[in-house]
């Protein structure tokens, strides 16, 4: 039985030759091996549950020159030491199965890595696990789709740091490169890769939909057509929003559905799935107490297209006219910097939980070089997190990325057309969610004073839950159903 | 050793008089064992681990006749079959602790109640091991705080039918009563009623947030005093939005600091607490797919709220000046409506995570009754109640309440009124998150497209995730980095 073989047809039996290994060889995973495979130095070492997917990856790449395995006994056999191996299934059960297998045959200083997109609580649970057998287990996110694994991905590494000696420069030279530097870095330990792909992603789903409100709003405001609309994109591109997602939206804009000739986005259903990272990121936000809302609200956005039923019975429910807009360049202008501004809120909100999960988990994340990596190969690249990384460099500490000179500029800029267009969408009767909760959620920030006081005096009133004052320290309490004097709970310095 | 006391001084060992029993004598256990006691057909046992405030319940309160242990073998003999006992301790591992003890010495058909806010998948759990053991498991939400409980709280018990028959006299006897009803009924199985308890809390915060925002929409937007607002609250009391929140909302605001002489509400530290039902309730909606974001807004309102370094950080970022209102009762008014058609928004949401909570964890839960057993006794009691049991009453097969006549209608009397708050508080720096969010949904739900189209667009370019089409079945791919023509990726029935 042929356990091992090489491509280019020939087939031995080889022990140790491979650098590498990816298991699960499904598109990303395909991929990512042939990314590896192209890079110099790199013998790649492949398997996959059912061997016919196997045997189409090598027939398909023989100039990758893998090492294939039928079985994952002979695929750990065809890895030199330390044995290092990318796990690249579904997440859940299957990356579990995978867990179990290597660790029975890999030995200690090993290093098995999950390449998917796994809840970082889940990699906080398998490198613990994994850590007692001496194996090193790095829970890896990888950002940039199917183009991205072939070509270069963003990718976040967690784990030890004596992993990331053998590894780190295996996945720096498959990573995308910015400006001379390849867009990955040790995050921190044990699952601090994950979690921060996660708010990766988090961010990805509020910057989404800023662009689909900001789409919207011109669409229905100007009545400007997908490809005039595709044109703004484009040359918005070429600007401060300069961006990934802004050049795809400008593709996907200006697609054209051959079988009608419509403009494909509107042949397209607008019911809007998801892959539950983003509900994943704003449940931990919430552990966490940090308001992350422009994310919370671009989830629920396309919850709310995905319902149907709810939306037809809602279809005949009254609304304003849309009064077309008067100056369409202003208002389009307008609508630029509402998505600049909304997104800089998006990016400091993501950025504060980076920061509460790193403190909650003792991660040491340096958060200039997260928004590094993020310059490239990922879904989130854009021009303007090169000042993210400037911002935290100049100022470690920093409290709020909005609150950064930088940042700050960017939104006292935009802020009357941000305020505009929340305005005109609210009156228009189009939604915007993201615009209008980042916009609430800046002006709640900068507030001198917030209700929330009145909040406690009601907590206080219904359910004694006390509160404590501006003027002294301590805890009070007022006896509303009593004589309504104020007693002290807990702690007054008078 | 005395192990069993009746109050009044009789020191007898008693077993099996009371019909129903307390466990855990802070103040809401206290209360409701009070409440219990003070019902005609009730002799009411009670026992806390500490004895101190078991002695001090029954030298306090001696008329309530309680059968008071000092171990938890004595109480468990002081109760009649089956034994019923309602844990009223810190949730958490205080209540897995009291279960564990009830467990080992009831008997089959025996009911333990969890009185507390446990989370309803630890009531799922804890259903699911108790009922191993014959013994009945009830998770009861209880809303009122330490005034309902003495009084009258809304009840909201899950468990089994069979328990129901025994328990469910006993909450009718003490729960509060509207039109002649009682505010309780059997929700559902195991966790239900926690789940609906927790919704409950959901909708409390962002009724409690809304109420904020008026209250500082008027107060920035117009510069009347908390006294002068006070007032307006209490007259808003008396139309559509009657309730409990706006009444004490009044009280509030009207109180005096009798140190500084200024309004209470100037005193107060505006970072606003929780206790993590709110968490809750936005997770599990996340979880079941259904925005709700008008509580999430609300949840992360207070979070906000409680970062002074953030906020002082931000103290300098740059706003708009506000222009005082001009129209100032038309902007009252119009605050009002708005604060009505946001409030019908939390609730359609909320009962939608209902629905879905229903679905996915097969409770049997009439929407109709939930809004009935809501008029008394809980925090979020209101007059418009009767209408959502109405809504539902007419229609059981309601998708969404907005869509029932009466909320529709006051949402198009509203609307106007609704974009002009919204918008007027975007313009003038005032955060008005859950105003916003909830418009923002309203709009989304009515909108005939949405830019859910482009995401989906999006998502197919970056990752290959696929969309469907408007006009034909079946599941489709442009081949992006290809020559851009669509492929069929699964069942197209063309």
């Amino acid at each position: 039985m042929i356990t091992t073989h090489r491509s280019k047809g020939e087939h031995v039996s080889e022990t140790g030759s491979a650098n590498i290994g990816v298991v699960g060889l499904a598109v990303m995973g395909s991929n990512l091996a042939r990314n590896l495979a192209s890079r110099e130095g790199n013998t790649v070492a492949v398997y996959n549950r059912s061997p016919e997917r196997t045997r189409l990856l090598m027939d398909e790449h023989p100039e990758a020159g893998f090492v294939a395995s039928e079985t994952i006994e002979a695929f750990v056999a065809s890895l030199k030491t330390p044995r290092t191996a990318i796990i690249m299934v579904q997440a859940g059960k299957g990356t579990d199965a995978v867990i179990s297998q290597l660790t029975e045959l890999f030995e200690p200083g090993d290093i098995i890595v999950d390449g998917g997109n796994a809840l970082f609580t889940d990699t906080l649970r398998r490198e613990k696990a994994v850590r007692e057998t001496g194996i090193n287990f790095v829970g890896a996110g990888i950002s940039g789709g199917e183009e991205g694994a072939l070509k270069g991905p963003s990718i976040m590494p967690g784990g030890s740091a004596e992993a990331y000696v053998t590894l780190g420069p295996i996945l720096e030279s498959i990573a995308a490169v910015v400006d001379g530097e390849p867009c990955v870095t040790h995050v921190g330990t044990d699952g601090a890769g994950h979690f921060v792909k996660m708010i990766h992603n988090g961010i990805e789903y509020a910057d989404m939909q800023l662009i689909g409100e900001a789409y919207d709003l011109i669409r229905r405001g100007t009545g400007k057509t997908p490809a005039e609309i595709s044109e703004i994109f484009t040359k918005w591109n070429k600007g401060d929003l300069e961006s990934y997602l802004i050049e795809i939206t400008a593709e996907v804009l200006k697609q054209v559905d051959a079988e009608t000739g419509k403009p494909l986005v509107d042949v397209i259903l607008d019911q809007a799935g998801s892959k539950g990272t983003g509900v994943w990121t704003v449940q931990t936000a919430l552990d966490l107490g940090i308001p992350v809302s422009g994310i919370a609200e671009a989830v629920f956005a396309r919850s709310v297209s995905s319902k149907p039923a709810q939306r037809a019975a809602a279809a005949a429910l009254p609304g304003p006219s849309i009064n077309p807009v008067e100056d369409v360049d202003g208002f389009i202008e307008g609508v630029r910097q509402a998505l600049y501004a909304s997104k800089v809120i998006a990016y400091s909100q993501g950025f504060d939980a980076i920061v509460a999960g790193a403190e909650q988990y003792n991660w040491d994340i340096k958060k200039g070089d997260i928004a590094k990596i993020w310059r490239g190969g990922c879904i989130i690249r854009a021009r303007f997190l090169n000042r993210i990384t400037e911002a935290y460099t100049e100022n470690p500490g920093l409290v709020s990325l909005v609150t950064a000179p930088f940042f700050t500029d960017v939104v006292a800029t935009a802020q009357d057309s941000w305020r505009n267009v929340v305005a005109d969408a609210a009156h228009a009767g189009i939604p915007a969610p993201v615009f209008a909760s980042s916009l609430a959620y800046y002006d709640s920030l900068r507030a001198d004073r917030l209700p929330a006081a009145l909040t406690q005096g009601q907590r206080d009133f219904f359910g004694a839950h006390t509160y404590k004052r501006v003027d002294k320290e301590g805890t009070f309490h007022t006896l509303w159903s009593g004589d309504r004097t104020e007693i002290v709970t807990e702690g007054s310095s008078h």
